[in-house]
């Protein structure tokens, strides 16, 4: 039997099972101290009103022989691919059309699936630190190589290091790259590129015959002016990237699973159109995502939605500035927090895991090490605003005071 | 850039399109004619009242802070893992346990998907006729070798051909496959193997270190008593069989996206397990199923839920039996239709298509030529029960009349 062996290269993946143990531990031998998790990238509030209005009427439709609805479309329902074409793209003056749009069951599987569209033999760049599904994805299709469990590192991956010394913007690699995923706002970072800085991406990518995966998950949490919502605001995208957005983080749907995934009909490559290889994969490996969700993600761009999703991203933006403030009085240098609910610390001689330690049995707070999410991931420490405002204010006067 | 080739091997899919474009030619040059469509594999009844009402809780509880789920568990939420465990197998005598129960949003992903665990150089075995996802997903992995047009056959697939010969049980291979590929009852043919046939399969796997990838999408139409709904009914099976299975055909899931797959702890070659191997792909490229379908797939189980359901299925079956009974009647040579909603039927001295055309210019009735299926498809054709019982007593009288 020939099994891929490749995924016998992957280390054990023990950054949250880890946490998990060392928090258990710490609450059964203090069962009288309350801990609060800002290491959470999940979200909390429940569905809105709007969606959940949706949803119960999409319901009774598939209860109902006249208004049943079967196998959807692979790619998606026209419904929903015309509206997040003229309310994602056509109003930001982004030339995406519906059917450059590809509905699925969430960002996670699209952005662990792209991959496939590429040869064995191209190699990935990525931010260090980064999301691990872009660099695991890749192990199991044998595009990473070896990893050296010492330094962290796969012999094939190109690193792009993001650090408070080059204020978390990846600079160009000196080995070129066939596949460069970008993360913007980046997770774990919460830092942004702005459009200036992407176009230097975005310049390199179509010169080297390189193609940007991007992923903007947490677009919705955008608020300064020069951070574009889509890489598609850049020139000279639609020649290199493929998009990958989500409702998760923008409508609280990560229990829903939708999402979609632009890939450009003039994005080829030796005469093979990735428009048309996306299209093949979904008809064959996927069969379209659920009516009831895609009702769901119809009722996100309503005007009722809208404003109610709206104010579910500045609640959890004031949890993020109040971590990002709170921290910074406490003396502790940070970054994100701005255009993402992500709040990145450096944690100074600590490691990422020392400082983990420390804040559990201090100040009983809860959050995620660095380090787990690579090399350069060591020193800094990831807070989010994912959690209650209450807990929030009072993990934060917690450091304050004993941290 | 390093395309992944594989793609641009596959040839157009063009059964359903093809099929598309002569009905919509027919209808313009006859547009008083009625046509009745019994081609399609999709369900028609609406999702029946207890799985609407669980649906509707679902919903309430996404719009409560306090019930609110956000991510699920990636391999799925253990009350629908135990329901499984309990309800599909404990109960008819199959050791298989809830964490080797992985719930998906559907068979078709994990059909396509479950592949990756294997080596590029692993050969594939499948039946011919075949649901087309099984070769195709070996083909974009490049498990497939080269397409020869003329006759339809890939270079490295091994098929094994189902005809009225050896009454549509596929017999053991020359050559050895590495992974075997059987769906039970079978689309297309609607034929199903007992399990004393299926044991021939389990005991040439466990023998020749080849993993069997059984589906069992259509388990629910199973009437003969010799015919397994599971095959961890077969002994030895767990040393060598991953089994999908699907909401789909059983309570009208096909919009809904639901389904889970079996990998036995037991199954592990070279010391590599299959069953952590799926975790692990589950746990990167895939982010859990829905809440609310989760709790759908939940009162499919419940007592209301089961005899709701029974009706549906009885609903499709009494429509199987009323295609199989009026074929045989006007004198043709049927298969299919007693464990599943498919009927086979040999189109004689004509080609598939010529019977699609003579169908539908005689009867105006749509179906599916079995060549689209495969090589070993040719000069059959494909009906199924999925229609209304009106349409499918119209269709099968004006078959007698004209066809």
């Amino acid at each position: 039997m020939k099994i891929n062996e490749n995924y016998q290269k992957l280390p054990g993946s023990y950054l949250f099972s880890t946490i998990s143990k060392k928090v258990k531990a710490f609450q059964k031998e203090h069962p009288e101290k309350e801990i609060i998790r800002l290491g959470i990238g999940d979200v909390t509030l429940p569905i809105v009103p709007a969606v959940i209005k949706a949803l119960h009427q999409a319901v009774d439709e598939m209860g109902n022989a006249s208004t049943f609805h079967g196998y959807a479309p692979d790619l998606g329902y026209p419904f929903l691919r015309e509206t997040i074409a003229r309310e994602d793209y056509e109003k930001r003056g982004c030339d995406v059309k519906a059917d450059e749009i590809f509905i699925s069951d969430g960002a996670k599987s699209d952005c662990g699936n792209i991959q496939e569209l590429f040869g064995p033999e191209a190699r990935i760049a990525v931010c260090d630190p980064v999301y691990p599904v872009y660099v695991d994805s890749n192990v199991m299709a044998g595009r990473a190589g070896e990893y050296d469990p010492s330094s962290g590192i796969w012999s094939k991956v190109i690193y792009l290091p993001c650090t408070r010394e080059n204020r978390f913007v990846p600079g160009l690699p000196k080995e070129t790259p066939d596949m460069i995923y970008l993360c913007n706002p980046s997770n774990p970072t919460g830092t942004a590129m702005t459009g200036k800085q992407l176009k230097v991406w975005v310049d390199y990518a179509n010169e080297h015959d390189a193609v940007i995966l991007y992923d903007a998950a947490y677009e919705a949490y955008i608020s300064d002016r020069e951070v574009p919502h889509s890489i598609y605001e850049v020139e000279g995208a639609k020649t290199c990237a493929i998009e990958f957005r989500s409702f998760s983080k923008n409508a609280g749907f990560t229990g829903m699973r939708l999402g979609f995934t632009v890939v450009p009909k003039e994005l080829s490559f030796g005469g093979a159109s990735l428009h048309d290889m996306w299209a093949r994969r979904h008809g064959t490996k996927y069969n379209g995502a659920p009516y009831i969700q895609q009702k769901a993600g119809m009722a996100v761009y309503s005007q009722e939605g809208r404003r109610e999703l709206a104010e579910q991203v500045a609640y959890y933006m004031r949890n993020a500035r109040t971590i990002a403030q709170g921290l910074e009085e406490a003396g502790y240098e940070v970054a994100g927090g701005v255009n993402s609910p992500y709040v990145w610390l450096h944690t100074g001689k600590l490691t990422s895991w020392e400082f983990f330690d420390r804040l559990l049995e201090n100040a009983q707070v809860v959050g995620t090490p660095g380090s787990g999410f690579g090399p350069s991931g060591e020193h800094y420490f990831r807070l989010t605003g994912f959690g209650t405002y209450e807990n929030t204010v009072k993990a934060i006067e917690r450091i304050k005071t004993y941290g």
